[in-house]
This record gives structure tokens, C-alpha cells and sequence, in this order.
């Protein structure tokens, strides 16, 4: 393990979360700037430019002393080039976000795939400590997966591996993905999934909750309003809730079916309502997945809570001295 | 590349085909038995031995020049104990097959999972040469897979990764898996889903050369006849024959979004059918996979035709040496 201190950035789409640690991954100093992203990639840059100048300059470290910089984006990316091609939440396209980030602060920088970043960051701080092979599950408005293989990430052949979204999970579903095909993981079970089947309710005859909290307005419903009215006993937004958890086993059977993990991680923001569908969700996985690859399996939260990220960006930062 | 000479074995459910070779995967000498499965394990174990010392026995190689020998098996298996869980071709159950083989013979023993097995042989010798990961699919009576990673076998935690046949791909089907599952890929998409798909065209009014040619008696029917029907102009076996290949084609997306591997290999008995499917197989990855997963994505025929068993088990053979 070679000594020194490692960056880590996670750039959400509201806030940017900037840790200093040393290679053990221990945090020195942490900062959280405003992405502004509504205001451009400029401001974008600065803030993140702003919160690396704050971790450093509020740490007894100098910036030789910092080895490597790791930021975690959602695809598609180009890793070789250092270049995100899209990331939706800042609305940016072909940002060359590693040469920007070489240039203006002098330290060498690793782009990764967030989910990517998440798992290993997982793997070597967090829930897949005891494990070599382990699959991180982001389920948020989409559906995100980070795959470890002998302790490292692993990208694939063009560094795409690992979209566990877009398996196809119901062929004549007439859910649309993001992606533009129909009945992928992602569009059946993420939070999107679970509004839209929360909007359907209001075109229902039945009384339900989801039409008092939403005063029957489409866009006022999102995953929380139904975890809401689920939560004070509304049957209809309870039963989208445990659909959610069957195809979530299902989705996440294929996974173990195909990988054999050690350790299924999973995160995101709808495992905040994990009570409404984790029953439903390991009865599915427990009934899809075979035998042999079941034993011994292990499927748990996020051991990093809301540090996956950052945590992950400084896992990646870190590299080849941490396995 | 350690100098020396290799075995490998291919143990079907009627023959036995066993071939010597050196460090390169050339081969010296080829040996058929007849597997003689209905006799029991004693007199299939004489047969392999049979084979084993045939091929020593006719090339210029004595037994000390073999370094090790390689056998692939269906699973359920123990890698590390050497041991055949289950192997419904030969109906064997517990056969500690290593440890037979190795007493028997003197030479160091190494059992692998048959779809594995032909993985390895494919990436090493075969269609898969030019890639260091890629993902071997046969579509014979099941679907099984095999996974090079970094040019070796994906096992996953505890060496059941790859089992693509048993992921779920139609959650709410009626066709029952072996494994026990409703939907799996290989309950619908497999050579014995197609002669299910036939069997049921029994119960129609209309006609069919699936009628005519099983004389209307479903145990008549297998694959190879619903594929002559097809290729006679049946329509419902032609129909038969696309929806297959769009199954296909859906459940092969999936593994590309997951692997991203740079090529597909595709063998297996019903593959000599391709003619009446590779168009919608195609078609319907295309459709499914992600874009960035299918850009430069080779699909291609085993490359070893035959001898994919037999030169996976060598290839298991060689081993290390090989990368």
C-alpha cells in the first residue's frame, strides 16, 4: 500500500461532496459545495474546483501531498478519454472533465462510472468487506449496478459492464425505459416504476390515499408520496410496493444466477421504504435463484450510507493500492 | 507456455471423446468410446480409462509426458472437492471423479463445468481468440453459459456464475424450468421449449406438418422436427422458430448489457437450426442491448465445431499456461 492522501468527488445534482483521505481511505477533512447545475458548466466546475481547494486548504495536507483525484459520473462515459458524454443530471455532453480538473488543480484524475465508483467504494470501505466478488444495486429513479470481480471493478469489454438496468425483465411490458425499450429492470422497479404505477391509481374507480396526498395531480407523485400513503395503510399504493419487491428479486435472481456474487449491496433511495417491499423482495430472490448460488449469499444495505459516493470516488483514487 | 503434453476429456451422454495434445493446443491423437451410460459408473469410468489409454497408447507420448488431465461435466459440481454433484446425462450422483480418474491414471486431474470447459476452448483455440472476455451461450436441450474474463473462467464466489439459462425471462410464463422456476431463459428459449411449443400445436384445429410428421403423438416431437416442418414452409413452425429467436435474442441482450463482453459465441445442437431464427435473434439483441454494449459486439458460431467439449477440457488442462 503506497502512502499518501487521495480526493474523492461525488457530483450530485444538487450538491457537490468533496473528501480528503489518506490510503487507508480514512477521511481527513470533507466539503460540500452547491452543483448550481441549472447554472452551467462553468459554475459547475468552480464549485467543484472550490470544494477541493477547501478540503485541502482546511487539512494540514498540501496539494503535492495528494496523489490522485477520483470523480464518479453517470454514463455513458468515455473512461479512456476521460470524458463524460452525458450525464443527465447536469445536463452536460462531452465534458472532458479530467483534462479540466488536470489543469486547473496540477493532480492526476480518475474518472469512473458512479455506480462503479459506489461498489468498489462498497467493496473496500463499506457493506463487501469480507468478499472478492460482490454486486452493488443502486435503485433510485433508475436502476444502477457496479460489478467487483476479484476485489476490482469490473468494466467489460468497452467499459459498459454492469447495466442492470437495462436488462429486459418483462418483454411485453408496455413500460418504456429511458433507454427507449420496453420492460427493462430499470423501467418495472426504480422509483420511476413505482410513480408511474402510483399514477395509474388516479384512473382507478377505487378510492386511495395516493388521490388525496397528490389532490389527484399526476405530477405531484413521485416514490415517496406512495411510500406515504403506503405506510398509513393504502392497499393500492401497499401492493405497488410489494409488486416492486417481487420484480426487484427477480431482477436481482438473474444477477446472482449469472454472477454468483458473495454479496448482493444494495442502495439508492427507494431502499428508504425497504420495509414496504424487502419481504417481497427476498421471497422472490429466494424462489428465482438457484439453489448452489443462493448459499451462503448475502444481500445487504449500503455499509457507507449517504458516503457511497464520495467513498467510492476515493476507492477509485486510490486504484491498484488498495487490492 | 510450459512444455508438455495435455489430455482432455468430453464425457457425453453416448460417447466418449478423448484427445492428447500439447501445451498449444495442438492435437496428437483422438480416441472415441461409447459412453455406455446405462451400465453404471463402473463401466463408464472403464470406458474413459479405455479412452485415456488409447490415446497415449497410439502417439509417441508416454504416460510421464502427460502433465494433466482435463474433464468437463454438467454440474451441480464441488470444483474444489473434484466431485460430480450431479450429472443427469450419466445419472451420477457424488462421483468423486478426480480422485478416481487421478488413481486410475497417475495424473493430475482437473474437473470443470462443461459450458465453462467449451468457454475456455473457444477463447483459447476457437471463435473467441481475439477477445479477452467473452460469453459461450449453447442452445441445445438447456441453455447453458460459460464466461472468460481477463482470458479466464468466471467462476463468481462459489463457481456457479454463468448459469444464463436460468435466468428469469418471462416472470409470469407457464413453462416450468428443471431447475423448478417459471420463465427461465431455458424454459422458454431452449430445444426443449421449441418441441413444447410444437406439442402444443397438437391441441390446434389447424393444420400442421408438426401433425403429419409426428403422427400426432407428442412424444414424436423434438426440435429437429419442428425445424424440418419449418424448413418445409410450416408456418407454425416457422413461428416457432422466430419467436425462439427473438427469446434469444432478448435473453442474449441481457448478458451484453450485463458483460459487455467483446464477443458471443453461440453453439449448441439447435444451433444447426440457425437459418429459421438468426434473423429475429439478431434483430431483437439489437433492439435490446444498449447501443455503447453493441458497438463492435461480434456474435459468432463455435469455431471448433465438435470438438468444443474436447478442447475446452484441454484447454482446462493446460490451465495457467495458456495466458
Amino acid at each position: 500500500m503506497s502512502k499518501g492522501y487521495y480526493i474523492g468527488i461525488d457530483v450530485g445534482g444538487t450538491k457537490v461532496l468533496t473528501a480528503l483521505a489518506d490510503e487507508k481511505g480514512l477521511i481527513l477533512k470533507k466539503a460540500q459545495e452547491p452543483t448550481e447545475a441549472d447554472k452551467g458548466e462553468e459554475a459547475i466546475i468552480s464549485n467543484i474546483k472550490k470544494s477541493i481547494d477547501r478540503v485541502i486548504n482546511n487539512s494540514p495536507i498540501t496539494k503535492k501531498e495528494v496523489k490522485r483525484i477520483g470523480i464518479g459520473s453517470p454514463g455513458p462515459l468515455d473512461l479512456e478519454k476521460g470524458l463524460i458524454i452525458e450525464n443527465s443530471n447536469l445536463s452536460w455532453t462531452n465534458v472532458p472533465i479530467v483534462e479540466i480538473l488536470e489543469e486547473m488543480t496540477g493532480i492526476p484524475v480518475i474518472l469512473e462510472n458512479d455506480a462503479n465508483a459506489a461498489a468498489l467504494g462498497e467493496k473496500h470501505f463499506g457493506a463487501g468487506r469480507e468478499a472478492d466478488n460482490i454486486v452493488y444495486i443502486t435503485i433510485s429513479t433508475g436502476i444502477g449496478g457496479g460489478i467487483i470481480i476479484n476485489k476490482k471493478i469490473y468494466h467489460g469489454g468497452k467499459g459498459n459492464a454492469g447495466e442492470v438496468g437495462h436488462m429486459t425483465l418483462i418483454p411485453d411490458s408496455n413500460y418504456q425505459c429511458g433507454c427507449g425499450n420496453y420492460g427493462c429492470f430499470e423501467a418495472v422497479a426504480s422509483g420511476t416504476a413505482i410513480a408511474r404505477r402510483g399514477r395509474e391509481v388516479l384512473n382507478k374507480e377505487r378510492e386511495s390515499l395516493i388521490k388525496d396526498y397528490s389532490n389527484n395531480e399526476p405530477d405531484n407523485i413521485d416514490a415517496p408520496l406512495i411510500a406515504s400513503a403506503a405506510r398509513a395503510g393504502d392497499e393500492q399504493a401497499i401492493e405497488i410496493f410489494k409488486l416492486t419487491g417481487r420484480l426487484l428479486g427477480i431482477g436481482i435472481s438473474n444477477v446472482v444466477n449469472l454472477f454468483d456474487p458473495e454479496i448482493i449491496v444494495l442502495g439508492g433511495g427507494v431502499m428508504n421504504a425497504k420495509g414496504l417491499f424487502i419481504t417481497e423482495l427476498k421471497a422472490s430472490l429466494q424462489k428465482r435463484a438457484l439453489e448452489a448460488n443462493l448459499q451462503d449469499l448475502k444481500v445487504k444495505e449500503v455499509g457507507l450510507g449517504k458516503n457511497t459516493g464520495v467513498m467510492g470516488a476515493i476507492a477509485v483514487a486510490i486504484g491498484e493500492s488498495l487490492y
